[in-house]
């Protein structure tokens, strides 16, 4: 007999704070009560993307997000750079070419990390760059400030902007700290949240060089709304209530939870190895743990061997699909979980 | 002693199927239990649009879903009739203008309704026409059906696109047979869910007029990946599910449904009567209960004398601001909450 879990990259088990706000009434989105939630919930994101900035909340998925940055940070025939190697960078440059914006792709073969080298090749100018901080499609970490760093110093009026999705509360991050101009999260994701919210994190420098654009992901029209607690348009008003809950118990212990998320992927990757498991990312994300399928074993097995025991994990995508398996303790879990996953991987993954 | 009650326009208070859909662990998206569910509540969706089309489950409000469909069937310079006599009508106007659309507005005042020959007045030719059901700034049904059948008459290769947000589950609505091709809606209304689910119904003749534009808001990649239960973006599949849920109690008794919020508006009306109320509406929704504030009286007034009776009621917008009040029973209720607040009017407003 096994609960159902779920070790997948987003959604993720829910923090029990979570669930504990969406257990409670109906709010009313312009009321007091709902003002202070609202704000409670931005001043945390704000404080967890680290800017002086500001971070709006938007109802939509984190693609909403991404889609709401690049359309109000860029005009039309803007000149970005896009390293692609891995389905959530793929998603970056349709977003953008999608948008009207001119965009130069870097590919890299997936799996691989983004290097200042990589970077450098790439002939300008450039208006922005455009990275996934955490590609959680192959597990792969970039080290966004040492790229950013070298970007600008080559373009420093450009805007480098980061898919924090699944690094956000899950690996370090820095907004203006690391020389970032604006990112993008999800609420399914290291908030342990259910699916409904993007955050588009935006420094002052981005507030600055807004260029808003478009109705519904128009973030002139969020700024002006959110600064006082408000929203452009009817916000999914309880799981705003839900981050600002989940922000209040994880902000004092975030450098702890990090560590402990470190600590579950390393379990993850280390049982693999004893399993002759090859891992898929040059870098490691804490946010997702990807091995290559064993030899002559189909995804379509090695989903049911977890299946049944209770668990839901993910395959690959893109290029990668009927390739690889990917688990994530990105939710709500501990080291315990991290232990039993690590004995159900020895358990699911004897084959033949 | 009084528990707080939601009598606002939506969010309104919520079914116990929503809430108990709500309780549930979390649903991963890209699985076989999320896309039962989704085509479940898609479905159901469509029965209540009473549409041979599809209705599209989008992640974000109502106003998300107006501005899919503007986007996604007009292309830029298309030149479209908006009658504009309150707030959301006034949205339709916005979207399309910001969507890069010809708009030609037919200015009404506050509270009237549109008329066949309020069309007439408008020079052609159109290429579409944007219309709201309930204009629940003011309290005010539209006879979309009349509308759209004079509007065709003149322009049959138009487009009748109709905000159905505060209509849909709490008036008669029939998308093809009323000559309608497009039409909004969102969960915290009428099927009293939570905010974040925007719903965008497509007739199989818009279906074909289709001119994606956009990334995340963009009807073609939903149409492709919804067919077969899943979203392009990570949905807010909680509250998909509590779609589904309150759908299967709700779909089969809907004209009960349906009379049962038309009595309750009548019991608020004819209160507001005998309290020599005037109302706002030229032809009444039963949405929303809309009130000139009596005379000599703020609408902090009756604000603060309901909130002392646990209930939020909502004020004017726009240019109704300061000088209405607005209450609705839209939410989950019964005729016992039709005669509790008809009792707390006469409290709750005898002033001086």
């Amino acid at each position: 007999m096994y609960r159902p879990r779920l070790l997948t990259p987003g959604p993720v088990e829910l923090h029990p704070k979570a669930l504990e706000a969406l257990a409670r009434p109906q709010l009313h989105h312009r009321s007091e009560a709902a003002r202070k939630i609202f704000l409670q919930a931005k001043a945390g994101l704000e404080a967890a993307f680290k800017t002086q900035g500001q971070v709006l909340i938007l109802t939509g998925s984190g693609t909403a997000a991404m889609d709401a940055l690049v359309q109000n940070l860029f005009a039309p025939g803007a000149r970005v750079l896009v390293p692609v190697h891995g389905n959530f960078s793929e998603r970056w440059a349709k977003i953008a070419t999608e948008a009207g914006l001119e965009v130069v792709r870097l590919n890299l073969e997936w799996g691989r990390v983004v290097r200042p080298e990589h970077l450098e090749s790439a002939q300008g100018p450039f208006d922005g760059l455009l990275l996934t901080h955490s590609e959680s499609s192959t597990g792969a970490l970039n080290d966004v400030r040492t790229l950013a760093q070298a970007f600008k110093a080559r373009f420093p009026e450009s805007l480098v902007v980061v898919d924090a999705i699944t690094s956000l509360f899950v690996s370090e991050f820095e907004l203006e700290g690391w020389g970032l101009d604006a990112a993008a999260c999800g609420s399914q994701k290291g908030i342990m949240c259910p699916p409904g919210l993007g955050y588009a994190a935006l420094s002052p420098r981005a507030i600055e060089r807004l260029k808003p654009r478009g109705f519904y992901l128009n973030l002139a029209s969020e700024l002006k709304a959110q600064s006082s607690g408000e929203s452009a348009w009817t916000p999914a008003i309880n799981l705003v209530a839900a981050t600002a809950a989940v922000l209040e118990e994880l902000l004092p212990r975030l450098p702890e939870h990090i560590a402990l998320k470190r600590q579950q992927n390393e379990i993850l990757y280390a049982t693999g190895q004893e399993l002759s498991l090859k891992p898929v990312p040059e870098v490691k994300s804490p946010a997702t743990t990807c091995f290559y399928l064993p030899e002559g074993v189909s995804y379509a097995q090695v989903k049911e061997a977890f299946a049944v025991r209770g668990a839901t994990i993910i395959g690959g995508q893109g290029q990668l699909k009927g390739r690889v398996f990917r688990l994530s303790l990105m939710g709500y879990s501990d080291l315990y979980d991290a232990y039993a996953v690590a004995q159900m991987m020895r358990e699911a993954l004897r084959f033949g």
